[in-house]
């Protein structure tokens, strides 16, 4: 089965990824791109942001250049992940020169990778008598994910034996030195990753050794929370993350076994690769205590900690989940790669049950808080996606120290651009579904899906449209298309006979040609927050379709905090073809409410007077300067 | 000149000094309190909570007993303040067994001096070698500053001549050690207090070398950033607070000179120290560009980084001021000793100034963000002061893990409750002032201020009522007394003649008796923040007189974020003396808004019913055991 997007607005993205991300993340990585490198925090001088040096970290492992390791522990990751994005890029768009550009890629990781199949460049060069033995902070197993993940997409995309072999090599070897057996390592790795990418190879290779490997990694996490201190005390080698230590076991998912956890908590991105690689394993195993439990989690992060942006990590202090209804929208974390964690997480549970309501979730990502985390070029990228920004005080508070009102052009740490790259690279793989024998139509891209015996199109103008029609071609049997009703939408219409089910109008495509209209009121409309969140009191959030909207300085003014939306205020909308790549803009006769005094506290009543609101898509913020910004803003009678 | 305080509210709180206050905080610094000791932030080990250990290390440094110092590296300086509020309660009611137990902790801060006048336990215990030679995180001469200032305390209330002479022989030793001349050191302690005591002592003594030393311990700071820096490489001992090293100079005021500087900035306590000793320099010497300075800082704080209750701190990493208008309500600090710093630093600018506006900010200070640190027993204390608090959520997240809902019964680090003593049990002094041949009212505190030729009487039910009668008494020649126009007051009366200025109403006291009556209007009012603080935007705080108010969930219902005040609600008052000790509730006909819903984002609009809303003083928060609290509150049409 193929899937071809012809979507405006995501064949944009996929072409900034091919034609910017990939060769400009490839200038990076080796170092050759002329840019500011800048801490994810303010005045965080540990981390390093004089170069990438991902690539060369590979030639000393290699032994092909003297030196030294540079960089964060996993800086490896930074060079699977754009592995991975060209992959799927390749497998859209055939292209030589990019090809030749993996391929040497691969060489070179090859020639990393010691002769029993050991595969980390920091350890290699900086540590090789501590192999394994400082896995709470040491990253090497999450890396290894990464490249078992970039090598299994390659591998699919050109059929490059090598790297499959690169990859065996090294999954042989970690299914060697893990596992309950006497004589291995019995625990895991401090960043979930290498789970995900051990059932990718599995699914691939049908090889069960790499599945029960996973299984192990999985189910043997949080059993004995003693582990990771245990084997750092053992070691002797200097702490590399000093303060990692005073980190709760909850911060590694450390403190529990998965199937006992009732919240996602600890660092969102580590909880979120851990619940994508449950929900796979739920699948694989049909293992219904498994499923239960990846169900509770990711309930509890869409019923109670999860941000309207899809955005997860309410804090920046270990960039983690802090717990139930707890959303400070000015400083939060929602890292982009917890974004990305959300959306294979949901991908795996919708896999796993059918349920439309995961797919709601993982376009509510999509569409908001995954792309906020790259400018319209891709080349400028946050970590953290805030819901507002006061560019005036905000750098004034070091508890905000890591909320940035513009993105820079690569980031010390640099996990979430190439990972933004491999996600929108690799799109087609959430638009549609073929489960049980139906169809499931889960995301309104235009786009082709065909395979042996059908031919889908759909086709729209969404997100700024909602209508789309879908054009089936159907040479085998009868099969059921599901066509998802999202769950922002009140109202819908869709042409001809369909039953409603799991969140899916279901519309049976008999052999032959059926087509089907499909049309979402997509009016905006105002968004609350549940009562207990105590940030949002008061406060609307303005949608259309799947995208939650903002307001930017530069549209509304200086302290848009004073701004007001009525009640009874309408909006108007007005697409913009010039500005911000193409986006439709709402508006709204609003209310300013200033005292114009000096006096920092007086008696004096605020007045009021009109003021025009306008509001862009959140995705679309800080492309236009510094300027202040907030998705949630007051509501008045 | 003698003051006797008599108001019913004022009194009870010395009585609680004296009676609860002083001996409870005696059995806590003795060891011999059965309580629990908190860090004053949750989940942070690293202050020491087993005991409080001050008059033991005292005991050790003197030789009298075996053991290790316990405790902060500045727990001498609670016991300290714990003899300053001890001197003047005694000054007030003299208690021959509160004064055998100061007389004993004389004698043995006495036995722990060492020959050469050095007094410190810690570093006579624990580092003799290296005395002043880490002076960035040692809190020798802050230790020495409060000493200083107890021993002029006590010499004055009991004319006990060896607590002076332990406090000239420290202060010689000191002037021996610093200062700019060759083989001295050139520097000065990391935390700002020694200027206080110096300037205290040299009031007390006439003698010049304390101005001295003062002076240039004040006018030095900040010249020489790198000092702290280079004395710690210099010295081999570990470090005793190893976060400190990376806090900015700022932190320490030592960026800039304080000539030079425009804004408040670093540590809230050690600035407001610092300017308290500065404005006290400006007046002893004349000197127009200290007087300046101080001005323009404490305008700064005033006009831009100040919250309602007189809190300062908005920050607790680094228990910093952060910026202009930078004024979260959800995570400041407002530390109790930064209260305590602000009304010092407000008394010595109207001493200065003559300005009723420094008494006004004293007065502020005073009714709210300083007693509030207390509960209504003298025996629980919070570090923290926080403008609103939701339990559920607050210590869930590690940004607010300072806010506590509930007072401690003692922290680990001690410096707020004998701080907090020895302000309420001087309270006599901030009442009156003398100033250039004129009497000034600066606080309606029912009281009897006595000279040698006048006896002035205030009576009033304030804070609750703003009738204040005053009978002046003049058996000497005519005097003008000023009477504070408080600033919140928009419409007052006052009997007879007078003329307006400097915030003061004028009236001519001649030889005999002058009757006068004032009266401010004290109804309840509403108060709001200046535009450009976000943080406040679209609500009111409550104010009636002096204090501010607040909602507590024990009188308001859960989630109380989702309460409303109309514009137009009118208060209602009501005196409670069974509540709190005695308070005056206020009451409005508000707004619930509710949707009710379970789901965590909803198109479903808030429902509005009535909600009866009741307000109390914001002091008397957090008595009736852990519910929320809001000083702000969303005001709507």
């Amino acid at each position: 089965m193929k899937v071809r997007i012809t979507s405006d607005f995501w064949k944009r993205y996929q072409d900034i990824v091919r034609e910017n991300m990939l060769p400009y993340q490839w200038d990076v990585l080796n170092d050759r791109a002329d840019i500011r490198i800048e801490g994810e925090r303010r005045n965080d001088d540990s981390i390093p942001t004089g170069k990438s040096h991902a690539f060369e970290n590979f030639r000393i492992a290699a032994g092909k250049k003297e030196g030294r390791f540079y960089g964060m522990v996993f800086q490896d990751s930074d060079a699977y992940k754009w592995l991975e994005a060209a992959a799927y890029s390749l497998r859209n768009h055939p292209d030589k020169e990019l090809q030749a550009k993996a391929d040497a890629l691969v060489d070179l990781i090859g020639d990393a990778q010691e002769a029993d199949g050991y595969l980390d460049t920091y350890f290699t060069i900086e540590a090789p008598e501590h192999k394994y033995k400082r896995l709470m902070e040491s990253h090497e197993l999450y890396c290894g994910g990464h490249f078992l993940e970039a090598a299994v997409a390659y591998y699919e995309a050109t059929g490059h034996e090598k790297v499959l072999s690169i990859a065996r090599k090294l999954a042989d070897q970690i299914c060697l030195k893990f596992g309950p057996e006497p004589g291995k390592i019995h625990g895991y790795d401090g960043h979930e990753e290498i789970e995900i990418g051990l059932l990718r190879l599995y699914h691939l290779t049908g090889d069960a050794s790499y599945l029960e490997m996973a299984r192990y990694f999985l189910l043997e996490r949080g059993k004995n929370p003693d582990f990771f201190k245990k084997q750092l005390k053992e070691d002797d080698l200097p702490a590399i993350f000093p303060d990692m230590g005073k980190l709760p076991d909850s911060y590694f998912q450390n403190d529990m076994p998965f199937l006992e956890a009732d919240q996602a908590r600890g660092h969102a991105v580590r909880m979120l690769y851990q619940c994508t690689a449950m929900a796979d394993l739920a699948l694989i195993s049909g293992n219904e205590e498994v499923k239960k439990a990846c169900e509770r989690i990711w309930d509890n992060i869409t019923e109670k900690q999860m941000y309207i942006s899809g955005g997860t990590g309410q804090t920046a202090i270990g960039e983690s989940f802090t717990g139930d209804y707890d959303l400070p929208t000015d400083s939060m974390y929602c890292e982009t790669c917890a974004a990305v964690g959300m959306i294979t997480f949901a991908r795996q549970m919708l896999c796993l049950t059918g349920q439309a309501k995961y797919a709601d979730i993982m376009e509510r990502v999509l569409y908001n808080g995954l792309i906020s985390g790259m400018d319209l070029e891709g080349k400028h990228f946050f970590y953290v996606n805030p819901l507002e920004v006061h560019p005036k005080t905000d750098p004034l508070d070091p508890g905000k120290n890591h909320v940035k009102a513009v993105r820079p052009s690569w980031l010390g740490c640099a996990c979430c651009p190439p990972n933004l790259a491999r996600l929108l690279a690799s799109l087609e793989q959430y638009i549609y579904l073929k489960r049980d024998g139906n169809f499931l139509i889960n995301l309104f891209i235009s786009s082709e899906w065909t395979g042996s015996d059908f031919h889908i199109v759909q086709k729209s103008d969404y997100p700024w449209d909602g209508s789309v029609s879908i054009l089936v071609e159907n040479r085998g049997e009868a099969f059921s298309l599901g066509v998802r009703i999202p769950s922002w939408c009140d109202h819908w219409k869709l042409s001809g006979k369909f039953e409603v089910r799991d969140g899916y109008a279901w519309v049976l495509c008999p052999s032959g040609e059926t087509k089907i209209d499909f049309t979402m009121d997509m009016q905006a409309v105002r968004v609350y927050a549940n009562d207990k969140v105590s940030a949002c009191a008061g406060k609307a959030a303005v949608m259309r379709g799947p995208l939650v909207y903002c307001m930017e300085g530069v549209d509304n003014g200086r302290e848009i905090s004073n701004l007001v939306l009525p009640v009874k205020a309408e909006f108007t909308e007005n697409y913009r073809p010039d500005l911000l790549n193409g986006i439709l803009t709402l508006h709204a006769d609003g209310i300013r409410e200033t005292s114009e005094t000096k006096e920092l506290y007086s008696h004096r009543k605020k007045q009021k007077t009109p003021a025009s609101l306008t509001f862009i898509p959140y995705y679309a913020w800080a492309n236009r300067g510094e300027n202040e910004m907030q998705v949630w803003i007051r509501e008045e009678n």
